[in-house]
């Protein structure tokens, strides 16, 4: 299969890519490394991507950020920071993908671990990641061509546990090799409209 | 108490201005009728409403639309319908409540039964209700004061059967009397971070 991964020098795509490059043609995407450039909080980058890359049979996204910050001073603006990238990031994929891959192609999105486990200061998080996977179930009915739909819900990173480590008290960390298993689950399954839980 | 309900003249806040009317003073208001006007797509107006209106005790939000339409010829324009009212409407106006309500307060949202059921032609439905609920159960955990949060999620209504019937094939309908009392149970109950499916 040709796969593009979108966020492949990140954490978790570093880690799909090693699992999914053993038996597959990688496209390596990112905001500014990578094979191609793109930023998904842009329509026309996303859909100048699919162009570039031509027929595919996958697209993973481990990309999007979010305002981890207190509700008391959260402002719509910065509200809109998880909306932007880690939700409608994701959607233009979706949305230029469905009409972009193969016959039989799949999407698969990236979700977090606060949707089932809120954590402090991460209202903005729960609320992007929630909505990601609200999007992944209300799209897999409708996909046509035999195209799938799934997210991967990762807990916290064992590689990620310096960086964000503080915002997750008492929580077990999942080695990305583990998280990167999920995508090759939903890449290469026959599964669709799934949320991929790992920790 | 003294409830602001938001979308009080709409179907559902219809039933809920006659159930907590019996024994509360309610503030209706809506985009154009009731006792006040605010769009809450715009922060500046619920703001505004709340400066109006002075202290209260809870407000409740039964308004907010989405882009009912096929996945398939969906672009981000359109997804954002769902995201600016449905979605922003509501975070403008628990952002605005959790600083202008008093000490004990509640926050009653509106999401809808497509979460847990999806239908055709909901993509931007269920995301945008997926993450009104996320955002209750992030924002749940730090609201200060004692001020509470939960969303009523309701089945399709009876009394919006002839409107919406066709996009819910084989569904069950409920009458707003019934799911009215799900708001109450939000606003004079003890609960936070809850979701209160009504089908
Ligand atoms: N790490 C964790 O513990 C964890 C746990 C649960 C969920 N997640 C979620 O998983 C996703 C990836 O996390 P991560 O820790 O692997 O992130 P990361 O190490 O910071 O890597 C992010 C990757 O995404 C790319 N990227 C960022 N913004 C982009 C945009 N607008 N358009 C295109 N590409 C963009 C970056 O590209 P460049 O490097 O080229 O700029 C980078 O390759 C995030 O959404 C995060 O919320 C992470
Ligand atoms: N009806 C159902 O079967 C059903 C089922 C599940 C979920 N829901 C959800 O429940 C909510 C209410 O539904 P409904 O059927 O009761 O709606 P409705 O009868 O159309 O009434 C909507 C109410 O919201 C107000 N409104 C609309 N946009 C607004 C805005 N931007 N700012 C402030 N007020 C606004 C309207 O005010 P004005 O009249 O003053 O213009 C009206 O009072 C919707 O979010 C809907 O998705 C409905």
């Amino acid at each position: 299969m040709k796969i593009i991964v979108i966020g492949a020098a990140g954490t978790i795509g570093t880690a799909v890519v090693e699992e999914l490059g053993r038996r597959h043609d990688i496209v390596a995407v990112g905001k500014s490394r990578g094979q191609y450039q793109a930023d998904m909080t842009d329509y026309a980058q996303v859909q100048a991507l699919f162009g570039k890359v031509g027929k595919a049979d996958a697209v993973v996204v481990a990309a999007g950020i979010m305002a981890l910050e207190p509700l008391a001073g959260m402002t719509p603006e910065r509200f809109r920071v998880g909306l932007n990238s880690k939700l409608m990031g994701q959607v233009h994929v979706a949305l230029a993908a469905q009409h972009a891959l193969n016959d039989g192609g799949s999407i698969t999105l990236t979700s977090g671990i606060d949707v089932y486990h809120p954590i402090r200061h991460a209202a903005n998080a729960v609320t992007s990641n929630a909505a990601v996977e609200g999007f992944v179930r209300g799209a897999a009915i409708e996909l046509a061509r035999g195209i799938r739909i799934n997210a991967v819900t990762p807990g916290l990173l064992t590689e990620s546990k310096e960086a964000y480590g503080h915002l997750f008290p008492g929580f077990e960390t999942v080695p990305a090799r583990r998280v990167a298993l999920a995508y090759a689950r939903s890449v290469e399954g026959a599964q669709t409209g799934q949320i991929y839980k790992v920790w």
